[in-house]
């Protein structure tokens, strides 16, 4: 029993998390993504192997984006949408993209108690977002952990953001399906949702369609259909939908689910799904590396030294942009 | 006679150029947005000193944005409102981004005998696409091309984009206003419009009322201003309307106008104008920065030669995009 109990102790191998990924074992899960999380650089090599080791088991499940401001209800809308999923034999995790989550702002993975009954759903797996200063990097560990997910068998992979910073074009760039969540009336226009958003949507669910509220609700699904059909046609031949649901009342989350089996069934058909996923890849290929050629640069002693004085001469219209830019790369790469 | 035909020859110096624009002299302005242009590293020096020069008396002009797919009527809209603007005292400009126009496809200033009217009008100026392979190194130039004739005294700038491509990001970040030209009906959701485009829009007019056509356009412009106001708030506080005209009539032109003048005194004196102008500035040195950086990196031998088989082992699972970059990042930072 001494002996178990210190064997524990010892850090399982990338190996033997790997085989405990596939395993379907959820502490192996919960370690890999520490691992991939981690800022240890250590750490990063071991995630590195982990991650090639569950590469080919990979990219069988969906990606569903959802987003939606403060107050729409998206936490009590994954409670619900998550428990149907799994009552009809779906393996559900639950991811989050929001890089604020350190300071818990609006994120409501931060908060594990308002979904209860997925918590303890022993097929789903909730993992609240990675924390960190950066989108990108942020991003770049949301990735990485889906991979991990699907490789534990995870099937259908809901990825929350919170809809109102830069992170929804993260999300829709990792995401097979983007559903926009929203109440009825005033408010939600009030609360800061990014332009651009509603046309990335492929459904808008209108939530809270309950009591008082279910005319209303109704009048918004007619306007934004209406709306939506006016938007340029997407390139995945999918026209998206507006639908009203009550997560609290777990009324229309059937149909939420039938929407979004419907568009699966069309992308598949038409090869837009994995040609949408290769791009995917290379995207964030190539964002990595341009992040990284950007953080190199602005972390240069003398360009973060310079950096402040040029945008002022910029914005005094002494020097500009472009000779601003020629200004500081020229002393970049004499310097490097 | 003979020493000045000699004298002609010679290139004008960068002062001349510049006393030439101040003076509104449109042949000094058309040889400086030449040097701006070209791809020779003498004239980029040369450039740069010019727009120097000329950033003092820059910035003065309203920069609108005109975008809309081919078969809207775009140069016979730019022509009715252009000359509308000179009847009303206004000096006009009319610059154009489009990457493609080297084979001329699409855009509308590659055949100037379109735009008969305004070529002939002493207070237009116009000048078609640079040429270039990239947007980046297009939309450079035509950003630099606007101080230029600015300075030269022209005080309202358009700048048409095809709007089938990525340009229209680029050209919404170097203007004030962002016009969205449609027609009624069917066919231009199906000409490949980008997704966005249209939340990025201050205005949206429906061209071609006219004829049969007016009932059809005025269906429209009602139902794009009940889906606009679907649309989350713009930060400029500016809610866009959508209107009819008819260029080829010349009808409702004015009525744009005066939507673009209210456009106008709303931003300047909620400060929003300045506030965009300044941060368009800085996007633009960085993007400048990011785009050659990304530029040397791609361009490096080792690089270009690794990237197809590193973009191949990504579309195979073999690695992740994050391993992949950095495969390549870590090759790259030794060498150089």
């Amino acid at each position: 029993m001494a002996k178990i109990v210190h064997r524990r102790k010892v850090q399982p191998s990338a190996q033997e998390l790997i085989e405990g990924i596939l395993n379907k074992d959820k502490v192996a899960l919960s370690r890999a993504i520490t691992m991939v999380e981690s800022t240890n650089s250590a750490h990063l090599e071991k995630a590195n192997e982990i991650i090639t080791g569950c590469l080919p088991y990979a990219n069988q499940s969906v990606r569903i984006g959802i987003t939606g401001v403060p107050g729409v209800g998206k936490s009590t809308f994954i409670e619900a949408f998550g428990s149907y999923l799994t009552s009809i034999g779906k393996k559900v995790a639950v991811l989050a993209v929001d890089p604020s989550s350190t300071i818990s702002h609006g994120s409501i993975l931060g908060d594990k108690t308002r979904m209860e009954e997925l918590v303890k759903d022993e097929n789903a797996y909730i993992r609240p977002s990675a924390s960190g200063e950066t989108l990108g990097g942020v991003a770049r560990k949301t990735r990485e952990t889906i991979i991990l997910c699907e490789a534990a068998g995870f099937d259908t992979v809901i990825i929350e953001t919170v809809g109102v910073g830069q992170s929804e074009t993260a999300v829709h760039s990792m995401v097979d399906f983007f559903l926009l969540l929203k109440i009825s009336g005033a408010g939600d226009e009030l609360q800061g949702i990014k332009r651009g958003i509603m046309e990335m949507a492929d459904a808008i669910v209108i939530n809270k369609a309950d009591g008082d509220n279910i005319a209303k609700a109704k009048l918004a699904k007619t306007e934004f259909n209406r709306a939506l059909h006016l938007f340029p046609a997407k390139s995945s031949g999918w026209v998206p939908t507006a639908s009203t649901c009550s997560a609290y009342e777990k009324t229309g989350i059937d149909e939420v689910w039938k929407t979004i089996s419907n568009y699966f069934e069309l992308v598949k058909s038409n090869h837009y799904f994995e040609n949408k996923r290769q791009e995917q890849s290379l995207y964030w290929m190539m964002e990595t590396i341009n992040e990284q050629l950007k953080q190199r640069f602005y972390q240069h002693p003398d360009i973060a030294e310079m950096l402040m004085t040029t945008q002022q001469e910029v914005l005094q219209n002494k020097r500009s942009p472009f000779a601003a830019a020629q200004h500081l790369l020229g002393h970049y790469f004499k310097k490097e």
